[in-house]
């Protein structure tokens, strides 16, 4: 399948006409990652996003005691992309992305992004709300665990 | 000072131009409310945002238990916003939003907002990359909240 086909599936991508779909294509880069492999590194610094074109990656938190645990586990078949926080605000890496299986991408790095959103300012409304829509799904699935580990601790508290 | 001047002070219309603004400024409303009152209500639908155009707020969360805690405390030399996320997703509000001394803001809904940035594409840009940085700071702050409680938790369970 054609890369132009493959991102016409992503909902992301949906409402982006042909001329600027080309244009955002000449911006992207594939990149390919073994099992196994850190795609995103926790705490790195660096502004690229990735589109999961193929494959499994697990996203990977450390606790303050530095153990690992997995939050979420994302398949090409889910049509998502990751990196986007720090694509947009420069700042480290909130989670580790790792390879569950051989995986492909596709990636834009911070500049080429907002050169493509100044140029192409209608689909950047749509990619800008897509990643919004993302934010806000994870900042409300952040709230709820927080309610959930606060619950937890109250009641550890409580019966002792 | 003319609503044009006082929004020019906001970070997050700095970027747009007059045409933009003033078309803009045709789609917000005036809403004043009083000491005490809730501008916003945790748990309740409803698409508006709000600028805070003078006085101070209370953006206040209750616990699993029903108690109430202030998680942020905003006033009008911050020049900002609030009610973004339900604008977006049309989800049930994630916060309370009191008024902790009279205030005055402007509002949009989310048809209205919609509207506006389908219509000026470039403005659009301007306001969702903004948002956009908002929400991620929020979810930085949730994820450093979210560890702290659950260090406490470990600490509490491993003390007994």
């Amino acid at each position: 399948m054609e890369i132009k086909d493959t991102l016409k599936s992503f909902p992301l991508l949906s409402k982006i006409n042909d001329n600027e779909l080309e244009a955002l294509i000449k911006l992207l880069k594939n990149e390919d990652f073994s099992i196994g492999d850190n795609i995103i590194t926790e705490g790195d610094t660096g502004n690229v996003m990735y589109i999961l074109v193929s494959g499994t990656v697990d996203i990977i938190k450390t606790t303050i005691f530095n153990d690992e645990y997995i939050c979420a586990t994302l398949n090409s078949n889910m049509h998502c992309m990751f990196g986007e926080m720090a694509l947009l605000d420069n700042d480290k890496r909130s989670a580790t992305v790792k390879a569950k299986t051989d995986c492909k991408t596709l990636s834009i790095d911070g500049d080429s992004f907002n050169k493509y959103i100044d140029e192409y300012p209608k689909a950047g409304v749509e990619l800008l709300k897509f990643m919004n829509l993302n934010l806000i799904r994870n900042l409300r699935a952040e709230n709820d665990n927080l309610k959930l580990v606060y619950q937890a601790l109250i009641e550890e508290i409580e019966s002792n």
